[in-house]
């Protein structure tokens, strides 16, 4: 077999089904066994969309695959690869590479700065991956690429795989192949530490009289996923989660109670974790956006640190460890032993009104001003213009289940994160990385692993792809609707058409026109990639009325009604909001930023 | 005056003009300084697009400056700084870093890898950039940017400057603005051991009985292109061009005689090539597609190489010498001594048939077969399809003088390049990075440039900013003409419509689907951007009949036709092509890099 067959064999075997990337001359030659492996060659518009399409694809199955050429693919991709790496998202980068005999003879080949070092972008890109191989031993081929991936999937970061032309078709023993890689660490594998920590957890957890759950990203690492959710649900511990590690833990659980992010939350949230007496950090990872500007407010107790490999009760540290299997033996010990846990507390919910209103110094609808519900229903007039204090609450309530929302950097993410979800909702977005751009490409791979989910599911499984972008950041990476349209993907596409980099005004230069873009037809756009007909629907709303009667709109909306014989069709919305306005969270967080709260 | 007005005043003095970039929030207090100091901001869409702008600005200003923000921004653009440190153009790379106190305390902040480690990005830049610093200190600053200017331009290479928030409003003494930066070296340098070269290169030209000049891409860069195009004006010597130097000479000149890629040129260019005694190579940069795949295929005779700072006459080197300053004494001994030079054959003129005609092996108007006569004066067929054997030699035909020619990678600058240009045509393509969509981005800085130029011009300048891009390389960057319609520009773009990558089916995957690419409505996408009425024509063409229409139509081309009052619009127009249609010189360069030729 050769070593390109055996590469995207093992992709396939750890459930890849689309392998993204643009075609290069170093390449080319291995890009011919991806279908027959069973794998779709999505062939991206650009690198860097391809990469955070790779990015999407990950987070919704686990783990993905993109593939690029030497220098001037790989380069181009890096800033993806960057963020994947910043915030933790397991990417296989396999990059096609010259061959030996041009590497061994420094030979000016393009593609490279002529200076006989073909190693220098490898370098770069090592800085960010886990692992960083170039494949130019055939005796040791296979085992190289099964241990770069297991190493992607359990550091949860991109891996790179340097692949010269002259070993893709290098013949190979594919024995290894006969045993599926074991990514995961098998449960059995329970030790004296991890027993000892969990003893350890549970007599604290015992002696506290109002424990909480705090969850942060690294609880959402695939490893550990499935257990922190069990935890958190076995418990019925109050458990609120950071802005990053939103989508981590179902939201209509009795005993989820909203996001903390430090000095930006609702009042009900911060009384609630002010008050508390021991917290458990499920994952730790503080950065300026995720904790309202490295001031986490939380009060002085104490504090159950939970990692991967380590968790910290009070000064005594605990390694040596799988975060995974103490989870997993606590849970069971918890729902055994029901005196552990606090009667649970009614949850606040932030898409209906609550039962107590605030003391009037913030919304109860924290951070935004109205509730969310549709306009009908309410006194909001339908003619005034869309607000962020309306929008995203009423959008929290038009999601469902198993939505993929998708938000780019800005008033999006700064909105989006906020409303309540329903089960199953996983948001797509950067809140360390921060690029703006992000989101398009990161949508394509997500509707690309929701179709491959749906038609792998035994059950009926329908999951809409939804996108918020702003106009600015849309405009970096639009070329990638083409690949929506490429692919048949059906995905609904808002568009905040606010005439600029609005987050940037709040951060400097309100008036100034380097914040501004050109204005454009984004109706338009998706028009220009030649769709197939009745494929595409745009719209243009501008009052709340407008984005109401959409929302309510059968053939808009609602994933049941379609399904096979009724494909989605690729939906875009402008929706035109004062660039002025934005969610409060931003100027709360950039206020928490400079200290002056 | 604070350090940011400063920077940017003296890129004002270097001639700089325009900057590009695209604002983030670590650069948002340094943009505000832009306008104040006679810059304009020029917006780009993404920071990648915006590299390959100020790629294009510098080939034709000479030097240019983009910023952008730490992290998101200055990777976005990496490849296209990596591009231009290949290609030797200099770009002053502005970097908006995080202040002092983050950096300090390693805060985890957004656009890192919250690992406290700042400087891992500009590390990476490093290795592209001739000088690499960040502006920490107040009392070097203005040492620290007026040196790193210099340095930009004499290495013709990029740099990097770091650019604090917290150093932007910080007073200094700008008293060094008084005294313009010395960029070129001094003309009266002149050494002893210039003098001992130039006298050493007489000797031994004036032994040789048929000398020839083949120039090489160093020999352009700003310090010494003057100084190279007087060396080959006086000296009449035959002269020929390597790919990566076309566009260095004036092709007008009695004495040029066409293009020489190695295994690649005409059969007459060969024979001319063959038949000389002694070759000077004037710029020596041997890279494997510049000449046809790493055999140079010069004879085997003597040859004298300028180098920047050296001079090799067969093994004996002569250093510590400027090279500008060795061609200009040697082109004032040229003109004194008419007998150093041979007399001059006639030029194997590319655009209409020569006097003899081959062998029959080849054409005459190698590389292609037909030569560039209009459709109405010949008998070609005016409803047959537009062909590379007829296209380039026709553009060339067509091309007016001092116009800018972009050209992208494949069978764009694969034709491009191997047409006869009028005085001062000024391409601009990558021969050794080759990064596909490199040419749209180039597009808009060199339009940019050239419209600067007009404006500055005193006697009437024109310059006609000319595309041809593939259908795939468009893609990549295809929202930059957003900027053209922005910036209100006018260029001429050409989109060879043929259905994806079609050099890459020449490389391998003749049919293979990967090589495919969405067909978009080229027609239409400018048209996505808002256009002012009346500033935008677009057209399709699939016959030599249709294209020849279009070229001589009035209102399509002609520089003259436009002016002031009647500023060009931005035409764009859809050549189809079939998709295995290519110049010759891309199998026969491939051959060459395989060795099969």
């Amino acid at each position: 077999m050769h070593i390109a067959e055996y590469l995207f064999r093992r992709l396939y075997q750890i459930d890849i089904r689309a392998v993204f990337g643009i075609p290069g001359d170093f390449n080319l030659n291995a890009l011919d066994y991806i279908e027959e492996c069973g794998l779709n060659w999505i062939g991206n518009v650009n690198e860097l969309n391809a990469g955070y399409a790779a990015d999407g694809y990950a987070r919704i199955k686990g783990i993905s695959a993109i593939v690029t050429t030497f220098g001037v693919g790989e380069l181009s991709t890096i800033n993806a690869i960057a963020g994947a790496s910043a915030e933790l998202v397991p990417i296989i980068h396999i990059v096609g590479f010259p061959s030996a005999i041009i590497r061994e003879n420094k030979l000016p080949v393009h593609h490279s700065l002529a200076d006989g070092d073909f190693e220098l972008f490898m370098k770069m890109s090592e800085r960010f991956s886990s692992a960083t191989i170039i494949l130019d031993d055939p005796s040791k081929a296979t085992k190289i690429i099964d241990d770069t991936i297991i190493q992607c999937y359990r550091s949860s970061k991109p891996v790179y795989i340097g692949f010269p032309l002259d070993m893709v078709q290098v013949d190979i023993d594919p024995s290894p192949l006969e045993h599926p890689l074991l990514l995961r660490l098998a449960a059995s594998n329970f030790t004296d530490a991890e027993g000892a920590a969990t003893k350890a957890i549970q007599d604290r957890l015992s002696q506290a009289r109002n424990p909480i759950i705090i969850v942060d990203r690294p609880a959402g690492r695939y490893q550990t996923l499935e257990a922190s959710r069990a935890f958190v649900e076995n418990s019925s511990l109050p458990c609120f989660c950071w802005p990053m590690a939103k989508g981590i833990i179902n939201e209509s659980l009795p005993n989820f109670r909203g996001v903390y992010g430090g000095s930006v939350c609702s009042k009900e949230v911060r009384e609630q974790v002010k008050s508390c007496d021991l917290i458990l950090l499920l994952g730790n990872r503080p950065t300026d956006l995720n904790n309202g500007g490295f001031k986490n407010h939380l009060p002085d107790v104490e504090r159950i640190v939970f990692q991967q490999n380590s968790v910290q009760i009070g000064e005594n540290i605990h390694t040596n460890l799988h975060l995974g299997n103490v989870l997993g033996s606590l849970s069971n010990t918890i729902c055994e032993s029901p005196s552990i846990s606090s009667p649970s507390s009614p949850p606040s919910g932030m898409s209906s009104p609550p039962s107590s209103v605030g003391s009037g110094e913030e919304s109860p609808n924290f951070p935004f001003k109205e509730s969310g519900q549709s306009v009908g229903d309410s006194t909001i007039d339908p003619t005034s213009a869309v607000t962020h204090d309306w929008l995203w609450n009423r959008i929290g309530s038009w999601l469902e289940e198993d939505d993929i929302l998708a938000m780019d950097v800005g008033t999006s993410s700064f909105g989006g994160l906020w409303c309540r979800y329903p089960r199953g909702v996983q948001p797509l977005f950067q809140l360390l990385w921060c690029s703006i751009g992000y989101a398009m490409g990161a949508t394509v791979g997500a509707a690309i692993a929701a179709r491959e989910q749906e038609q792998a599911s035994e059950k009926p499984l329908r999951r809409r792809t939804i996108l918020f972008t702003g106009d600015g950041s849309l405009q970096m990476t639009a070329q990638e609707i083409s690949t929506l349209v490429r692919q048949e993907l059906g995905p609904i596409i808002f568009v905040i058409c606010n005439d600029g980099y609005t987050i940037e005004r709040y951060v400097h230069g309100w008036d100034k026109s380097y914040n501004d873009i050109q204005p454009w037809n984004y109706q338009l756009l998706p028009t220009v990639f030649n769709p197939k007909p009745n494929t595409l629907r745009t719209y243009s709303v501008r009052t709340k009325g407008e984005l109401e009667m959409l929302l309510a709109d059968d053939l808009f909306g609602p994933a049941e009604n379609f399904g096979k014989d009724n494909p989605e069709p690729l939906r875009l919305v402008e929706i035109h909001m004062d660039k002025h306005d934005a969610p409060r969270t931003i100027p709360d967080t950039l206020a928490g930023l400079h200290g002056k709260k």
